[in-house]
């Protein structure tokens, strides 16, 4: 099999890229051959073949995204993205990249014609939804977002609907709800807290809390993305239905069960870290964002998340700190 | 004031143009300024003035959107469009009608700056909608269009809205539910039995009907899909909030009732010249389709179909029969 993962460089990619490795299958078939492409050059996965190519290049750029299919990977992880804030701050930066270079993507696809119909994951977000919310998000809530970000991943979602509607390809978005533990460093996404407040502790540093411990939101692990991506591709038309976007489970909790869930897996010294720094404009862009998702299609179809925030906790000591926390 | 329409050679388009060549005034504003524009040429307006423009261009070709804001349209309406038939069977026209053509005016707009932000009155449709339905559909339904069509139109609003959003605009969306009775000749669309089956039996022919007369739709007529647009040129940010995109409201009936309703109105004689003629395809596509639209936030801000189904039968005979009925 053969395996086109788009924004390979990107945190989520690289873990597919790692996972698809140990695994060296998906869906039962060994993964012969791999395609990573991202605007860096991505990574390349050590020992895995000579059979894997890595490409720095722009899907929205002419001629990129018929290369990237030219040899017909039969499943292509559509990962490449600006992230919210970036999106919001350049707009025709966010609808190249988010818009265009899906739009480039699928019509490669569609120009390969001669029988090419792959399977094609994509990553929207829950940002497709914006406030008001109901208590907890059903399935069939409607498209609303506030972000050029959200508006350019539902559009990406319509499109793919489309293009499986017609069987050009077998598509599948899974919206993606906030990760948490992100690794690596700080960053300044308006979310970036929810990671920060753990993630510094365990590493022996001070982190700042912006809003009240009373916020609640829904977050999964890295892995447990890498989880949805990998299942994602064993779906078939049959079970997907017509509504081929699906939100993705998570855990939703408070703040403040965020931070009695690290007191009980590393103790009250690494919960001490946290320090409270209200922020008023992240107080007021949290304020907007979805609280809890019903996920009840992605559950009956097998999708799962962790089942408590101790256990994301557990998931990023495991897969970032070799299992250790800084005393 | 000065208007731009697109798509303004189509029936809803020209019914505009003559609406705003009697009342010469847009919202108390003396309207000043016409440009027309579609692929073919759209006819002058009789008598209006000399600062009326026609224009044969497709507003998809580099260059015609620039052109057709150059000259700061306060409002524009955009109607240009494909029609669900022909952008099911012609996928690239489609999206670049449709998408591409609705991506050029706005960027077009943005890209004008110094201060510029018209109103923009766009018509998606209730084909942004798919079924299975609930019994009537809410303002809240998500958007889970089942055709290319609805998919390109539901892309268009999401644009509309985030042009909205970051005051590049003002804008609002009215789906249209099915305009009945539409003029002219009948036409292949599924839906053209609806009108067919008033308007030739009113013309002294016969008019076949391939559903049941079990069959409910939604329909409002041509004058009142006008007087929409003439409305949502009304409506102010405040008003509208952040959901821009709303679903006009219609009569819901069944075929039965719109017979009835054709004989109440023009006699046995007229109403016996429809003929039951089963068509299997017909009845599959319009199974699918919307039957009822609860339209509540279009009616809280004053938007206003016939009451019934007798009114629509009305308005056709007076708009468009010239107030007289085959015997």
């Amino acid at each position: 099999m053969h395996i086109l993962i788009t924004g390979a460089a990107g945190m989520i990619g690289r873990k597919l890229t790692e996972r698809l490795g140990i695994d060296r299958a998906l869906n039962g078939q060994p993964v012969e051959k791999l395609t990573l492409i991202d605007i860096v050059a991505p990574a390349r996965l050590a020992g895995f073949s000579d059979r894997e190519k890595t490409r720095a290049a722009d899907l929205a750029d002419p001629g990129v995204a018929e290369k990237a299919v030219s040899e017909r990977p039969e499943v292509i992880f559509h990962l490449a993205g600006v992230v919210s804030g970036e999106a919001e701050l350049d707009f025709e930066k966010g609808y190249r990249t988010n818009l265009d270079g899906m739009r480039a993507l699928l019509e490669a696809i569609r120009k390969t014609g001669d029988g090419y119909k792959p399977r094609v994951i994509f990553t929207p977000s829950i940002a497709v939804f914006g406030a008001p919310f109901p208590h907890a998000i059903p399935d069939d809530f409607h498209l609303t977002p506030l972000t050029s970000y959200g508006a350019q991943k539902a559009m990406c979602e319509l499109l793919l609907a489309d293009h499986h509607r017609r069987g050009m390809l077998d598509g599948v978005g899974i919206r993606l709800p906030t990760i948490c533990v992100r690794p690596g460093k700080p960053n300044k996404a308006a979310s970036g807290f929810f990671s920060g407040i753990i993630r510094e502790p365990l590493a022996g540093q001070e982190a700042v809390l912006p809003v009240a411990d009373t916020v609640r939101h829904t977050h999964a692990s890295p892995r447990a993305a890498v989880g949805f991506l990998v299942h994602a591709a064993s779906l078939t038309r049959e079970q997907l239905g017509s509504r081929i976007n699906l939100a993705m489970p998570g855990v939703s909790c408070t703040v403040a069960e965020q931070i009695e869930a690290l007191r009980r897996v590393a103790g009250d010294k690494v919960a001490a870290r946290i320090k409270p720094a209200p922020d008023e404009l992240i107080k007021r862009i949290v304020a907007g964002w979805p609280q809890r998702i019903e996920a009840k299609r992605a559950a009956a179809l097998g999708f799962a998340a962790e089942k408590s925030f101790d256990e994301i906790i557990k998931t990023h000591i495991a897969d970032e700190l070799g299992g250790k926390v800084a005393a």
